[in-house]
């Protein structure tokens, strides 16, 4: 039984993904961002960098969207969400986990959260090398899966492909968005046809890029 | 046989002391970050990112220190740098390694890289908030360690620890470094006295910080 400390379509969203494609039971506690819950005392005693997911695991509470991902994969292997130790692409996959947590999601952080990056004089400048280094990632992203998609690891589907899609959903009212590269559109595509994807929307009660 | 490009002090540090550790046999080839070679077109085909560390692996090449760190350890479980899949801390390992990724090792790239960040102008200023949250991680990681230590899981030593005594290194010159915090510098101590960091030294040729 896992507990989701989760906010619709945040960094929480692909750990919810990840739930709903294992069929892992789990309870969800939403946790309202706009009203500063993230920074209350309570559940600052779970995740003390004060972010959303938390997932809590055999009764303890875990943070870090990557972590978790990687975590439900190797805790489910029945559900083939990652390749496991030792297999073939392994270390492709772990690449482009570190790749997306390390790269990407941080240059999304700049773009969304621009009061911890800079002065607020000086956040839309801030931005724009924000974008500049999202768009790099989704020129290399696009290569990649022009090579060998049309997932991140050719025909198996996984947590690798969660990731990815939620961090493109998070460009969409960018200037120019992921689905602007049509090898990662064509994923994109494909992850938001699973049953997983809808289920999260009628459940977190998202609306955008169905 | 692995080959390493690396540059002395960067991301590739880390990789290079999970080598050593592990005692596994490789092969060095030294780019020279300021003179641009990381960003030539031989470099870029291994990898895109223009970046050290790369590590080819059975002969193809690939990147993200996190993603080396993980890949290395569970190559050579009888090194014993990091617990398995279902052991009872993978889960803090998992968390700890992502949060350093994910967190930690972006801001120093804000610290070090400013031009990535802001206009030339703004590069102080920027410098600033990578600063806070550098030193929100060292606090968090302050408590973890003084609550559980004295390593990243307790008793025993692994990767997590290279990665975070790597990312301590570059905060020597900043205005508190990661060693004002009490558990964190005892850590660095216990990491710097393995034979493998002197051993990287010399390899390296460093010598602030022994
Ligand atoms: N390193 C964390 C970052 C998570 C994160 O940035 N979460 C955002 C939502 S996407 C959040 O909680 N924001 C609220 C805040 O920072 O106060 C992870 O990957 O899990
Ligand atoms: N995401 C990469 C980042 C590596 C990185 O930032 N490397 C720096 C040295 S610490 C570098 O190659 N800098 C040269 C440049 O960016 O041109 C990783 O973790 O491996």
């Amino acid at each position: 039984m896992y507990i989701l400390y989760y906010s619709p379509g945040t960094a929480s969203m692909a750990v919810h993904l990840a739930l709903l494609e294992i069929g892992a039971p789990h309870e969800l506690r939403r946790i309202d961002i706009d009203a500063g819950e993230q920074k209350q005392a309570d559940y600052l005693r779970l995740n003390p960098n004060g972010t959303v997911p938390t997932l809590v695991v055999d009764g303890a509470p875990y943070y870090e969207c990557l972590a978790l991902l990687m975590l439900l994969a190797e805790r489910h292997p029945e559900a083939a969400l990652a390749p496991a130790p030792g297999a073939p692409q392994r270390a492709t996959w772990l690449q482009w986990m570190a790749h997306f947590a390390n790269t990407l999601q941080p240059a999304f952080r700049q773009w969304f959260y621009p009061q911890d990056f800079a002065r607020t004089e000086h956040e839309q400048d801030s931005k724009a090398f924000a974008r500049r280094r999202i768009e790099a990632v989704w020129q290399r992203l696009d290569a990649h899966l022009s090579a060998g998609g049309p997932y991140l690891l050719g025909e198996s589907f996984g947590v690798a492909d969660l990731y990815a899609t939620m961090l493109m959903r998070w460009s969409r009212n960018m200037p120019k968005p992921a689905t602007a590269w049509p090898a990662v559109a064509a994923l994109a595509d494909r992850v938001r046809a699973r049953p997983s994807w809808r289920r999260l929307y009628e459940i977190e009660g998202l609306t955008e890029w169905v």
